[in-house]
């Protein structure tokens, strides 16, 4: 589909917590941490997520006027009701803008991508934000202390127009699935109707992130690999031909395995999860934000966004950025 | 856009809440809860959104096979993580299905059947189920009359496929706006990042629907007027070319507008709102579902599906069936 990149913001809130910091909240020691997350530190914002991501979004937006669409792309909302782009719109001062969430936890932004791209490419919309903002420290459980260690927060946001000239840029390939039998892998479980806090059994255990982080991998590995030859194979691309590797920052081991069993050069994956933890669907779009900010990805490039999020669900989405 | 609905499916709740039994349960008399909502009775579930979900999601796929994708378009989440479709999917015995939500409360079935729609005209999927199930009676907070006499429980679902002949069907007409001035008067405040249960201040009221019915109502009329009128103008068509209203069931008189304000028939608006009471995002696919399987609405009928959701937004889409 025939859609370009045409802004992007990111918001990193100010105050780091380091590994040995959390080490004392998880009681467990310095290399602990390190060694079983990947995450030497990570950021705590003291503002919510809906001011996150307005800041993302208003660097995002430039100086190039309103958007015509505004998508949220979170893994957890502000609240239940109304969706957290309301609250995104209303900070960056506009009225009247459609504003819906698009939601499977980390892969909302692949998701959001491919949904945006396929509503340009229909003359549906013609300047889309998209904003990813998660505050994963919020929900963490310090009882369960490997997911507790690799959460961390932060904000990302996009702008999608259709391009200029043919060649310019393109989503040339996505592909998403879900597999219900991982759904109890990685939950939040209360929030909604299931374990509500008027409910004698529900605890705050419930409204908190819960993980069983080994499973996930063994199971994600393979679907990964999976979908990494589907993509290869409909493209008819090489692996030499992606440029850059923007995976979903899950953990350090996570990220590792796109070198190690994925065959990519460890040069062309882009890894932010040692600085910044895994920031839930934030952490695809500020990665590959902070890609671009500093020079590495290049209009032109061959991009491809791919992770595993709770569901179990995989995705992918390869670019010409 | 040269989509059509291929399977409709309904779960109502078998229990029944009358408005003598609610009167009782928030101090006012029947004749209140009658006049002031228009809700005679509502469906109260005891399983929880997934399992309705997936009992109209099942009836909507038939004996026609998997979908190649699941849209959860719900108000109300079964848990934060992960969303509502995995646990539809698992349900409803399928493995490897993309699937994710949209969100926008109300208007989460409006929006995501443009969305869907605008996917299967780009040809990245031919057989989409859109759920919308929602548990509003758990939301419920009986300190606020109004709104705890309007909600009700229910489910519907759709199959969306691409158009087998030119003329078949047609998602004519689409628009949405979000006025985030009006994100207050409609709101869950809770299971977010926003009043989360280890705040000392949350309460249980956060956890639950409050809305400032008459302010919504007074904004929502204008909003709609207008949208419609635009909606006429744009297709050419005129109020007499519309052979069905199916419009969200806020309230009695929200649906009674259509006709009052509107100047629809009385004949040609669908209302179920004095049986079922609010059904939060269900609502809009429960009145079509219903009016399908009555035999009201036909092949090649025009239908506008309108209405107004927590945002405040506001959304409409026309389609001949």
């Amino acid at each position: 589909m025939k859609v370009q990149v045409t802004g992007i913001g990111l918001y990193l809130p100010p105050q780091t917590e380091t590994a040995e910091e959390i080490a004392l909240k998880i009681g467990k020691s310095i290399e602990w941490v390190k060694g079983r997350t990947g995450v030497l530190e990570r950021r705590v914002s003291d503002i919510d997520v809906d001011e996150m991501g307005a800041i993302a979004g208003k660097e995002a937006l430039g100086n190039s006027g309103e958007p015509d669409l505004i998508i949220n792309a979170s893994g957890v909302p502000k609240q239940v009701i109304p969706d957290t782009s309301t609250f995104y719109q209303r900070l960056m001062g506009f009225e009247g803008i459609p504003s819906f969430s698009i939601h499977c936890t980390c892969l909302s932004f692949i998701t959001a991508f491919n949904t945006a791209s396929s509503l340009i490419q229909n003359k549906n919309y013609k300047r889309i934000l998209i904003i990813s903002s998660d505050r994963g420290t919020r929900g963490r459980n310090f009882d369960q202390p490997e997911s507790a260690a690799l959460l961390g927060d932060g904000a990302a946001a996009i702008v999608l127009e259709p391009i200029q000239k043919d060649g310019d840029s393109e989503l040339i390939y996505y592909n998403m699935k879900t597999w219900p039998s991982g759904a109890n892998l990685t939950e939040v479980r209360g929030g909604g109707t299931n374990r509500h806090p008027q409910d004698m059994e529900t605890t705050l255990a419930d409204n908190l992130f819960t993980m069983d982080g080994p499973a996930v991998y063994k199971i994600a590995i393979k679907k990964i690999y999976k979908m990494i030859l589907k993509m290869l194979k409909s493209t008819g691309l090489k692996k030499e031909d992606i440029d850059w590797v923007v995976p979903h920052q899950a953990s350090g081991k996570a990220v590792d395995a796109y070198i190690s069993i994925g065959g990519f050069p460890k040069n062309k994956v882009i890894n932010i999860v040692q600085e910044f933890g895994n920031c839930v669907a934030a952490s695809v779009p500020m990665a590959f934000a902070t890609a671009v900010k500093n020079g590495k990805i290049n209009r032109g490039d061959i991009v491809l966004m791919i992770g595993t999020g709770a569901g179990l669900s995989a995705a992918c989405a390869l670019i010409k950025y």
